[in-house]
């Protein structure tokens, strides 16, 4: 790894950083991540796993009321089970640790319950979001966290293929809904997966108000898209793909009962 | 502010930081988090918005389909119409810039559109959920930026009291909503807010399986709580504020109509 200026800005975005852009450590970490699928042997020690905790407990959560939580899943056979529900995505098998991030709102109906209260703001749909927010707020400061010591990360958003089954294997109570995975552990030294670029900053920045890209600004990103997987021996673009996601009910791969699920597990989302 | 060993920790969860655990500047600027409310003059310029937004990019997006925007709001008449519709907070108007961000399937239904293509998997609520986490990874990496440059930062969760109305404001096309706001600014050298504290580690993260909490953990964390609003000269808990959010659609304060607003703003989230 180099540690040239803004390497870590122009991999990102496959141009030079601007003039006066400032510049720390932190920035550096930040611009530096990329998802690591590929994990060498070690354990994430209980004091190293103490830490990111911590930093994920730090984070922003709507009015302080911590409506997520995490399952530290380190047994081989339950983390087996998790894979083949999660798109049998073996480095769920291989990290160091995988942590389950939980969109919480059992604990809270719980001490309702003990107090004698009804607990129905759980069932509209802002509360299901402020779960997901609170939890990917979380999550990020653990694996920015993480990235900080030296470890690799990656999201498994396939943990929302089989929610029920996956809530069931965690013991999750009624309100407590799984809504991803971070596989945690010590990079591979010969994993090639390198810092994806991103649209353009002026494509997802907009002044004031909205503006929908042009032609030439995806065009540009498809490029700089399909060089970065040529370097990864993928012959991928970002356009197709961004397309065939959003086509139909199809295009979510079973996730379009997701709806049912959240409401068989506490979260009506009405 | 002190540089002694895990102050952040310290302060984090009102007990000493355990034996061995690992530290660097990173974790030093994740548990230093605090909300940020009053601030001082002075803009946020060009160039440091620039590499706070590379840092938003940075994050991880579900399959790299970066299904967020954020809208850069400078204009003080634009900023003071969004504060009265986000709960008249003032400080929406007295940071240096409020950034508000999109859950946006906006621009994968545009391009779509554009190639003839369907976009109706934009109606399942997977794909508002996805949006949603897009966003939020996205902007806690932009908070971690703006502290570790030594500004402050805010959530407003209460751009969910009006979507609608802040959709208009910001010209969001259909199927882009507003997700949350973040103020940025230069703290006011007088702000006393400090780093508030959390739950007891052992109350949010599970061992394998989910575990609700006992009634003197959540005594413990109560009586923690009750100490540092009191050196805010607030009287406040945190038990009470909880059970009082998931009592009843009242206790959304006007956000139980969120289902019916995601509808109309194109995310049917069915």
């Amino acid at each position: 790894m180099t540690t040239e200026p803004h390497d870590g800005w122009t991999r990102r975005y496959g141009s030079p950083a601007p003039e006066g852009l400032p510049r720390n450590d932190v920035l550096d970490v930040l611009y530096r991540h990329r998802s690591v699928r590929r994990f060498g042997p070690g354990e994430i020690d209980d004091a190293t796993l103490t830490a990111i905790i911590a930093a994920a407990q730090s984070a922003s959560t709507s009015s302080n009321l911590q409506a997520w939580s995490v399952i530290e899943v380190r047994d081989p056979d339950r983390r087996d089970a998790l894979a083949r529900l999660a798109g049998d995505q073996d480095f769920i098998r291989r990290g160091g640790v995988f942590l389950v991030f939980v969109a919480d709102w059992a604990r809270a109906r719980e001490l309702a319950h003990r107090a004698g209260e009804p607990s129905d703001a759980v069932e509209y749909i802002e509360s299901t979001i402020v779960g997901f927010i609170d939890a990917a707020l979380a999550a990020q400061n653990a694996v920015i966290a993480a990235e900080s010591l030296g470890l690799g990360a990656v999201y498994v958003g396939a943990v929302r293929n089989h929610p029920e089954q996956i809530a069931d294997l965690l013991e999750l109570p009624d309100g407590a809904f799984p809504a991803f995975g971070v596989v945690l552990g010590h990079p591979d030294p010969h994993d090639r997966a390198g810092v994806k670029p991103r649209l353009p900053q002026r494509v997802i920045r907009h002044r004031e108000t909205y503006r929908l890209p042009d032609d030439a600004e995806i065009a540009a990103y498809e490029d700089a898209v399909t060089a970065y997987y040529r370097t990864q021996g993928e012959p991928r673009g970002w356009l197709r793909a961004a397309i065939a996601r959003v086509r139909d009910a199809a295009s979510l791969h079973g996730r379009h009962t997701m709806r049912r699920s959240l409401e068989r597990r506490g979260l009506s989302s009405r």
